[in-house]
């Protein structure tokens, strides 16, 4: 079973390769980075892509800039400015800051924070994998590409197939930008798990035939109490899934629960530009002038939730309780 | 408000245009029919499309090859191989048959024909009107476009806006094949409608922000009890509008009810080839070898339907009673 790693670390050489995300699934094409420069327009050109991924990325920059002599302000300057709202990329680059006098020290560290990803995520595919059985449904992509790790839903998958548990995945497309098409079927594909794309619009027909068991997906960002928001069609996807009376799982690292936000109302749902959904690889598929909604992400409120996947176990509800506990607040 | 039709008949010259369906929205190529052969040949290739619009098209193949004195039988035969399943044309073909020894029967026949797909559609428009306000959310092509009259749940639309009810439409892309991208955007733009383009994984969101009023969708098949089939992603719009609270209609010609069915159980879904889920205007989406499955449509249980528009009248349940007597059937 092989895992899509985002990245490959070349100790030796002291490059570090990305695998250019823009060009999967047809062409695997590794690109060698050198220099927090490189990093730093890699990331901006999503060459490497998804939230844990961009942070290990981001503090192998900085041990690029000592080996190659960069200013280290400067090149903390440029990776922060790569992709200004990724939390992870602010994490790394704040956790390498007091390395910046130690070429060893400095790559200690970015080991460390990689290490520490695939920990969390080996400890959330054990978890998940649990609670998963026969037929799964995932959407997006939240596997090892993603993270740099083991992944989190998609790890969760991974690992409930390798036990047995799981035997075949359904791969929403995940329009408008395909991440399940491109990505998820790809490292389905090369896990060797038996799996088939669909259209976003036909899970619900294939719950109504009972051919899926249970869905998970992953979080961009979970409230105290459970809410939270994730790739547009979650939200849909959960709503069917209660319907059918289909066990629904969310899974993500605690990391990402934001312990100032009591309920999901506090989350903003970022809008992406019309484009997205009009072209699809420079193919227009509207009447040129015909406008489009396009949010990237959507809202689910956490009572369609059966269980939420963590490092630290699978919580139940009440959510609020098992978050706090598991976040050791008050 | 300009109707998109997607035929027009020259008299004067004896030709047939079709706009050609391919290549909308983008381009607007009105293509020439002289023969029954020609006529056939455009419909296999999908110039023309929608079963309305396929059988006034085939009627219309049979006035020409009067003109261009072609073997009525030759004809005949040729149409009916154009698209094997199309009820639409086995039924528009039998009714030419009698007129075959006569250029001007054969001409009033087809007219005949067209006259009744327009009446029927305008009474559907008319009634489905009265049920529609604010903002509607439809999947697929129901327009004009599709039937060479009025239009179905879209017809029902453009009248309800042309009085003021509807303001606004959200027009589901509708994956695989982008009906309504493509073809929905492009009579909504023409009739000059207010309407915004989703991907189909957006609906659901939506109607939790409270901005779907109604959905209404077209009618592939529907059994005597009001079950029925239509383009996938159908029975995830009516199971979505239901947990919201949302009216939910199919609008349909009566001749669309099979009475041969009394429930839904009874159709068969088409299962159409798994590339046009992988591949989009020849760009390769998943990764090759990467399975797909691809219902083109799905079946819809009765009890989600808040009413069945028709050309006599919205329906409400009981449906099967008030199908048989739509019927007039025992």
């Amino acid at each position: 079973m092989e895992r899509v790693l985002p990245f490959r670390w070349d100790e030796g050489e002291g490059v570090f390769w990305l695998l250019d995300q823009r060009r999967l699934p047809l062409e695997e094409v590794w690109v060698p980075v050198r220099t927090a420069k490189e990093m730093a327009e890699a990331i901006r050109a999503m060459v490497v892509r998804g939230a844990p991924a961009i942070g290990v990325s981001a503090a192998f920059g900085m041990v690029l800039a000592h080996l190659r002599g960069e200013d280290p302000v400067e090149a903390d300057r440029l990776l922060r400015q790569s992709r200004p709202t990724a939390v992870n990329l602010f994490y790394a680059l704040d956790r390498m800051r007091p390395h910046w006098g130690s070429a060893e020290g400095s790559l200690e560290e970015a080991k460390a924070l990689w290490r520490e990803v695939e920990e969390t995520e080996g400890a959330i595919s054990r978890h998940g994998a649990r609670v998963l059985r026969g037929q799964v449904l995932t959407h997006c992509n939240t596997g090892p590409l993603a993270t740099g790790g083991f992944g989190t839903a998609l790890g969760a998958i991974l690992e409930a197939h390798r036990q047995g548990r799981v035997t075949h995945v359904w791969v929403d497309e995940t329009r408008p930008y395909l991440q399940g098409a491109r990505l998820t079927a790809f490292e389905l594909m090369k896990a060797g798990v038996p799996a088939t794309l669909i259209a976003d619009s036909m899970a619900g027909f294939l719950m109504a035939q009972g051919r899926v068991d249970a869905v998970i997906v992953g979080v961009d960002r979970m409230a105290l109490n459970g809410d939270f928001a994730n790739k547009i069609g979650t939200y849909a996807l959960a709503v069917l899934a209660r319907h059918h009376g289909i066990p629904f799982y969310a899974a993500l690292p605690l990391s990402s629960v934001d312990p100032n936000l009591p309920t999901g109302e506090g989350i903003p749902i970022e809008e992406r530009p019309p484009e997205e959904v009009l072209e699809l690889k420079g193919v227009r598929l509207a009447p040129l002038g015909f406008p489009a909604y396009h949010p990237a992400f959507d809202l689910t409120p956490h009572r369609y939730l059966t269980g939420i996947v963590t490092e630290k176990g699978v919580l139940y509800p009440p959510f609020d309780e098992a978050l706090r506990d598991a976040l050791g607040l008050a």
